[in-house]
């Protein structure tokens, strides 16, 4: 026997209906757009890869959380595995750059907006099943490309219709150089920044506390959190980081490389989200240079990050292959927009235009050509498909999706030569000729749905 | 070691390189539209589904093909599977249909398309990822249903350019009928229906061969044999079939109902496409009605198919729920359209409209100004990351992009106030005042990719 517990989707995946659809469409839609006029070209991969091609990608966790298929035939009571669901969109680009890189353009750079599967334990907010929506840039180190990621990324939101946010901007070789003035030894510096990854959470005194509890002497701890201070008033960090590094050539360098991605970045949809925060330490080991975040000062989390990470997606070539990427939180950003009302009105609205309610049974092949009249009017239409002189049944279908308008067909009509054309909110009736009744319709479904 | 081999996409499965995304991409947008005016709304399910969800759906065969996942973490060891990926739209469908029965209207019709996976030995034109495209409307039995079916699909193939396929219709009853009537008992019925299958790939001939080889009486299977001959011109099969399945009520009922079919069909995009064809059997066993299958006089195989099943998608609710769906074969599709150059012209076209190349890093800021405009002109810009004093780079990159236009920043067009533009086709070069060169370049764009 089927139990009624046994329909709901599998833990930490979800069944997305007509509304949440049109909703993710919606989203996807403005980041497609964006990226492609600002030159990114799509991609998608196969949902599983060859095992091995994940395995020891994403650490030891990493590892744990990857969801792996079983072998087929008579393999499969052996209980090993030889595929696996795909876990990032990184390592399956690295792969597609590495088997296609006769057929792809030197400088290559794509968007993937496909899920991703992890076998985190679900929460609220934390699926198994997931979007990543990805723009990365192959196969050049000009500050252009942190610029052109910044601009695309700000572009999006900004036509969602996020007014507030803003885009931290960090470089990993500052960070270390800051760690080396203060006093942190270099063997050190992957626990201190373990540490200082949580300074937006847990605050500066507390991470002075982890930073002594792993170790590291507290003056080194004080002259850490004293360089993370913000020295003034909004994008005044970079003088006093270089003054700071005076002395550290790597160090300034790559201040100086911060310093031109916010001059860069002021000719683009990102002039004035920057601000370069000293502190941001962003958790994924493989950057390698300038590292970014989203985000919107009444919301915890971000929306979204990137960096520079030139050592990756050479990977399975055997070279480093320099890139960089930003990953857009869709998830996160489809919750806020539904928490907060951002979607436009068009996209909360029913997905039928008009409904036809057929009164009789003769009617029925007229009740299809006069869809396919609407339809060609540009129209969502559907037909109420059990016809019966009562218009109780068609009208509460139409209601219970929100249609404004509905066309009925009935022996009376049709002796006049006419349809009837009621609005669904209003509950008015009109009749219009039968022969021109598609653009009347059509021209009533415009005005009920302004 | 990475060997070279290691970075193919797993077998039977394929990577979408942006020129395979827009020819996709294109098709499905032509789907969606036609199936949003059509009333059908969108669907999505997760990628795997609880294994007890999918295995026996699909036969034994079917089990064998069903990619599993094992379970995770300590339960990893031993080998078992608790997770499957989606190995059809239909059983999906089903579940979804019983866990949001008091959300969905009682008449619901949605579309999905998503990919599914089936372990299938690789082969040309087979994959083990693939995608469905599937429309069902559950919750009526009225013959309108499948008029709009068959409507939607003619009003898909012929916008993107089929005009000559034609779309079969049979009946389930109508073809027990036949065999009744034919003379092969009930028993035999499933055998029959195999060797009948075939009628299209190896002739009457074998066929009789067949069904006397499966113990059907050399008399009934030529009775059978006869049943299915054209009665004589375009959709004259019906009249035949009346006259052969006088005595038969069943049949008779069912004979009506593919009248009824073909007379609403009329009113739709599908008019002059169905042909009643007696000997249409279509493998899967579900269908308890109108059964149709799409093909193309000089095509093997089907573009899609589908059909009534009225006791299928009720299945975790333990009672019937009427339904009929139809599956067009997106992959077969677009390999068609690839082969005869039915795409249009632009979505050959490359991603991006105009290159503009920097001939010295003081020009990056301003470059990256004008590919702000030029986006703010709706075209796609893309920026050559590396300055240099020489054009033979940027060209070099522009040309392998198929770019049509290149607008170039340098000293002297500084100098100027101006840009220049060149047409990469005609390689002429013109100056435009760098205050209206987006406009200017729009307009060039627009000549050059017309």
């Amino acid at each position: 026997m089927t139990t009624l517990s046994s329909t709901r989707p599998p833990a930490g995946t979800r069944d997305f209906l007509p509304d949440d659809i049109r909703r993710r469409e919606y989203v996807i839609g403005v980041v497609r757009d964006v990226y492609e006029r600002c030159g990114f070209e799509p991609l998608e991969t196969p949902a599983f890869e060859n095992i091995e091609t994940l395995l020891g990608k994403y650490g030891e966790e990493g590892n744990k959380l990857i969801f792996k298929i079983l072998r087929r035939g008579e393999h499969e009571a052996s209980g090993e595995a030889d595929l696996a669901l795909r876990y990032d969109l990184t390592v399956p680009l690295a792969r597609v750059v590495a088997q296609y890189q006769n057929q792809l353009p030197r400088f290559f750079k794509r968007y993937q907006i496909q899920p991703v599967w992890r076998a985190d334990r679900p929460a609220r907010g934390r699926y198994r099943e997931f979007y990543q929506c990805d723009i990365d840039a192959v196969g050049s180190t000009s500050p252009i490309v942190e610029a052109e990621s910044v601009g695309a990324v700000s572009e999006v939101l900004t036509r969602l219709g996020f007014d507030n946010f803003e885009i931290r901007l960090n470089h990993r070789r500052v960070l270390s150089a800051l760690l080396e003035v203060s006093g942190i030894p270099e063997p050190q510096h992957a626990d201190a920044l373990v540490a200082i990854d949580k300074l937006d959470k847990i605050g500066a005194e507390k991470v002075v506390g982890e930073l002594g509890s792993r170790g590291i002497p507290a003056g080194a701890a004080a002259a850490l959190l004293d360089a993370f201070t913000p020295a003034g008033a909004d994008g005044e960090a970079l003088p006093a980081l270089g003054e700071r590094l005076r002395s550290h050539d790597a160090g300034q360098a790559a201040a100086a490389e911060l310093s031109a991605i916010v001059e860069l970045a002021s000719a683009t949809p990102a002039a004035g989200r920057l601000r370069v925060d000293p502190s941001l330490a962003r958790g994924l080991s493989y950057y390698t240079g300038a590292i970014m975040e989203i985000t919107v000062p009444d919301l915890a989390g971000s929306l979204g990050g990137g960096g520079r990470y030139d050592n990756l997606v050479g990977m399975f070539l055997g070279r480093d292959i320099p890139a960089c990427g930003f990953s857009l939180g869709l998830e996160r950003i489809i919750v806020v927009m539904t928490e907060r009302g951002m979607f436009p009105a068009k996209v909360a609205k029913g997905a039928v235009d008009v409904t036809i309610a057929v009164l009789d049974e003769s009617l029925r092949r007229d009740a299809l050509r006069l869809a396919a009249e609407l339809r060609g009017e540009r129209l969502r239409v559907d037909i109420f498909p059990e016809p019966g002189r009562k218009l109780d049944k068609p009208l509460k279908y139409a209601s219970s999706r929100n249609v404004p308008v509905m066309a009925i067909l009935g022996e009376d009509e049709r002796a006049r030569g006419e349809v009837t054309v009621r609005d669904l909110m209003t509950r008015q009736q009109e009749s219009a000729p039968r022969a021109s009744a598609a653009r009347f319709i059509a021209k009533r479904v415009r005005i009920a749905e302004q």
